[in-house]
């Protein structure tokens, strides 16, 4: 089934664009909320001001999307505390969370809220904390963006289903943000997508001009600069991975190439049934590797760069010991967090090599002499160099991580999971793992299909 | 049992040292044959003075050593072809070999005898054929190694015992006259062994001072230059490697510090059992891989080479498939030449990993997914390149040898004897080969001991 460009776009906004009693709903229920706020801190003689900012104060929420971002603003001389005390006071049964400062969380007639404390300052670069240039960004999109709603839409929904939204740390895609800007800077969905398919690596979107006045502080490895038109010294795009936005620019092209709606709304992956899996590990003849561990009660932003930087020490243990690898992931369901390891060997020898010092270093080679007393084979010379030949000590990818697992360095958090209880799986053994979503996980790591063409 | 080192040297010198009826029959067999050769020239009025060089006439041959080397020495203007003709004469029974020029062999009186023409020229250094050079070294010697020969047979048997005597491309070691030039400019065998427990590559010799003359010629990376005192231009020492050299200087070190009869008379290897065998196969676990083919009928400086070429043509091959090696040789024993390649890997995942291009080069993207339809996982982004994963064609080594050996680069006479016929055996299937000197060679390669200390 083809459809024209103008066909696929009018029926995904069909589905992403809310519907005029959602509109009104959210209207009606964030005004409340705001106005309570209001009236609170002012019974409580508190300065201070509410506002509706992010996707829902700039028409561009998709569908279903019911998260309300409101923000309470005390003068620059204020206490943030004040400020918590009334989103407290708002919603009685809430949850209080911590970014830079805290913050609370609530579910208020099926939203689920965010009530955020910040300074109101006169300008967006003089900012007190990180949450203070929100409310300016939300003036700038609120600015431009009229007309332009259903473009956003589209692009935040294209690059939701080609996996590339979201700028939180476990994606390391668009925010929403930077979606908006795009779309200000090129007009359009189509026209985001035509830049964006000649995009490689060092690309600057400058909107204000401004990249001039700060250039020093984003010259760093960053794929994609974007200037931040409220606060030049900051790229809008700094939590982008160069993969991610080559994805993007991948899928780009193959959407204008080949218009499917499948890229706004791919199939959701289902999971890998035990045949399914049992069938792929023969037809793949590799060595599967699974560390299953506690999920450490952290949010996503935490847990996750851990979980990398973890799979990063693995790795290159397991390469070290000349373990082969052949891809790498890891992921966190249902309390468990987990790494997976596929490696093109399943053991090795074991006998392996040592090689020393040049035989004319007297003292070098005699420390290493002593420290191998009885090996397999030599010493020999090669290359001008004593070497050894030694009983490994473990021959198998699982027994070496299950005996260095303890000195790796995995983070604060991951390290205390790992000291409460961790298991390797290796091979079939993973498939007493039934879990939905990581039997979903698994298809999506053995299909690893991105959009190119 | 520990030795003082004189006892040593004497019980050493007690086996090697011709005895006086050897002596008597060398010099009766040589003085005939050189007498013989002049007579046969002057009745066919070739002008010729034949000459015995090499260690027999330097008094320098261990003793049960039956080598005679008789040059037979023309005018620079006459031809070769008639020392031949009056060689050939000498030797009604002989065998005709080929260096640069013809030479003949013959069994005389249980002597291995070369009869081996040259030109007769002015300088060493103005030769027409390497040969001629000969003589200059002979006499060179002769006239400073009387009193220091028992020496030099120390030496030699030192070398011998410790694998590196033998300028042959098989050994890569120290030749008879540079063992010689070695004692006439330390002094004797034990200052010889004192200097060589020190080398380290790059030492220079130069017994006349000469080496200002012509030091270009020899800057290259040989690691011991020994400047030829009768053609500055040559370096004796070219055909010994880097870890034949450091072989001798380690042993040099350990038989200074240990003395031990052993040094030069080494208990020859016995040959491995089957027992010992699959023993050490299961000890090491590692892969063992054998190509067998017919031993071309060249001479072993020219087959090393080719097999030392092959050798690095299979382990390339290897390295490059990921199949990784611990260590190989190779040999040639009973008319069959063999390589052996140890490897840490019996067999690799069928899933491999293809890194294509970065994504944003359009044109070779194409290709490269054209060129992989149906990939086992992927298209995907990594690190700004499309991978995808294929079935890998071989995942046991020895299919991948079987299927590229007919495209390896391997040498002339290798290349025609893998097409008359080779074999591929790994593992267990080596103890089908039962030859003795192949199962002492299999001894000496797991042992793999240098003297080193």
């Amino acid at each position: 089934m083809h459809s024209s460009l103008s066909e696929i776009k009018a029926e995904v906004l069909g589905r992403i664009r809310p519907r005029p009693e959602e509109r009104e709903r959210l209207k009606e229920i964030s005004g409340r909320i705001l106005l309570g706020a209001e009236r609170l801190a002012a019974e409580r003689g508190i300065d201070l001001k509410a506002m509706l900012v992010g996707s829902a104060a700039r028409n561009t929420w998709l569908a279903q999307d019911h998260d309300l971002d409101l923000f309470l603003g005390v003068p620059e001389s204020a206490d943030l505390g004040e400020a918590l005390e009334v989103a407290r006071l708002i919603a009685p049964e809430h949850e209080e969370k911590y970014a830079e400062h805290a913050y609370v969380h609530a579910k208020i007639d099926g939203f689920d809220v965010d009530l955020v404390p910040c300074y109101l300052v006169k300008d967006a670069s003089r900012l007190k904390s990180a949450v203070d240039r929100t409310p300016f960004h939300t003036k700038y999109v609120s600015e431009r963006i009229p007309g332009l709603e259903d473009e956003v839409l589209l692009a935040k929904q294209f690059m939701k289903g080609v996996g590339v939204y979201g700028s939180e740390l476990k994606v390391g895609g668009f925010s929403g943000y930077l979606t908006e800007l795009l779309i200000i800077y090129y007009g359009s969905f189509e026209k985001v997508l035509e830049a964006a398919s000649g995009w490689r690596p060092g690309v600057l979107i400058d909107l204000e001009g401004r990249a001039a006045e700060e250039r020093a502080a984003y010259t760093g490895r960053e794929p994609l600069i974007v200037v931040d038109p409220v606060d030049p010294g900051r790229n809008v795009a700094a939590a982008l991975t160069p993969d991610r936005m080559l994805q993007f620019a991948a899928a780009s092209r193959c959407f204008l190439h080949h218009p499917n709606i499948d890229f706004f709304f791919p199939p959701s992956a289902k999971p890998l049934s035990d045949e399914e899996l049992l069938g792929l590990l023969e037809a793949r003849g590799s060595s599967l590797m699974l560390l299953l561990l506690p999920a450490p009660s952290v949010v996503e932003d935490v847990l996750f760069p851990q979980l990398r930087k973890a799979e990063e020490s693995v790795r290159a243990l397991l390469e070290k010991n000349c373990f082969s690898l052949l891809r790498s992931d890891v992921g966190c369901v249902s309390g468990r967090a987990f790494l997976l390891f596929e490696l093109e060997v399943s053991h090795l020898s074991r006998a392996s090599r040592r090689v020393g010092p040049p035989v004319w270093e007297a003292d070098h080679l005699s420390r290493f002499l002593e420290a191998h007393p009885k090996p397999l084979s030599g010493p020999y010379i090669r290359d001008g160099r004593a070497v050894v030949e030694l009983c490994r000590s473990y021959t198998r990818p699982q027994d070496l991580l299950a005996a260095k697992i303890g000195g790796l360095s995995l983070g604060k958090h991951l390290s205390s999971a790992i000291r409460e209880g961790h298991n390797i799986l290796v091979g079939p053994e993973i498939a007493s793992i039934k879990d939905e979503e990581f039997r979903a996980f698994l298809r999506e790591y053995f299909e690893a299909r991105n959009w190119i063409c």
